[in-house]
């Protein structure tokens, strides 16, 4: 009888459900990019179709949280660790390079979900992160005093168009970035003109 | 009678007729972008559709021949003064100031041509005269000596990317070339990685 089901476990049943639909979704994204069919992730994940619109809308809402599961994956750590290092030049390096690997291993996703880049929030929390970590960077006098939070957000926007370079490896950001974190370096600063 | 007219006659009749609908383009893009019609620029330009049609075979070619006019007005004496300039610093600056200007007054034609940055031919035109001047800057020791003209071609991208940044003047990019040629003078440079 479903009375006798404690509500604890139906909500565990349910989040588990959530987190196999997430899971399936990210499987066949990166497989299919946005022709991804929902009936194939409701398949994959072992539930039915109505399962899984309870649980999203919509392809877009399941993009979201595939995002949002990849990035408290694969993001979430790098972010504390640089964080707490106590070189912040090498947290920068640290989270700017996860950064730009979530965005090419993720790139099927994130070309589904309607943001470009991330979603918002995520990026907002990146952002956060990163600019926490160079203000220590700034006062440390480690990165020129006249990079601002736009700034980052500028040159991380133009490390992401180019994150797919460099052939079958696609590590071709990762010359851009030694290029752009010289451009932060005090030695070689030179007034930059107000945005 | 059509046979009396010499043959030079008609073909400066065709080429005015060309170029007529190629500025009658330019205005039309410019105020619909992609959902300009044809049949308005054939009536601004005053011919015909079929006369449009015999230039033109698509939007997209005549989004191309808008875009190789404004390079030749905008583009061309800026990169023809910019190798003559013997300051090679100096043409660094003036090129990419000017293909970052007509990147933002062309935003229109440019995300109508297929090719979503320029047409190919044009992007080679003006990465020969970048290349041509980085080389005499780092031969003067101008500019680190390990950019190459892929790594010219990347930058030029990035700046792209944030060119129509900064509101309603959306001279944004101006902060960010003047941070990218400080990444490329030899005081600041590290070891950059191959691509």
């Amino acid at each position: 009888m479903a009375a006798a089901v404690p509500r604890g476990r139906i909500r565990t049943d349910a989040a588990r459900n959530a987190e196999r639909i997430v899971a399936a979704a990210w499987q066949t994204f990166t497989e299919h990019g946005a022709d991804a069919q929902l009936g194939e992730i409701a398949r994959r994940a072992g539930v039915g179709p109505a399962t899984l619109y309870r649980h999203f809308a919509n392809k877009d809402e399941l993009a979201r949280a595939v995002l949002q599961w990849r990035f408290s994956e694969d993001m979430e750590p790098v972010i504390e660790r640089a964080l707490q290092d106590t070189d912040p030049w090498h947290g920068m390096v640290m989270v700017w390079e996860a950064a730009l690997n979530m965005a090419i291993q993720e790139r099927h996703i994130l070309s589904i979900s309607r943001n470009p880049v991330i979603a918002a929030d995520l990026a907002d929390r990146f952002n956060d992160a990163l600019a926490e970590i160079v203000h220590r960077a700034q006062v440390a006098k480690l990165v020129r005093a006249d990079i601002s939070r736009d700034d980052l957000l500028a040159l991380t926007m133009m490390l992401l168009n180019v994150a797919g370079w460099g052939g079958p490896t696609q590590q071709g950001w990762r010359r851009y970035l030694v290029l752009l974190m010289d451009a932060m370096r005090p030695q070689a600063a030179t007034p930059l003109p107000p945005i």
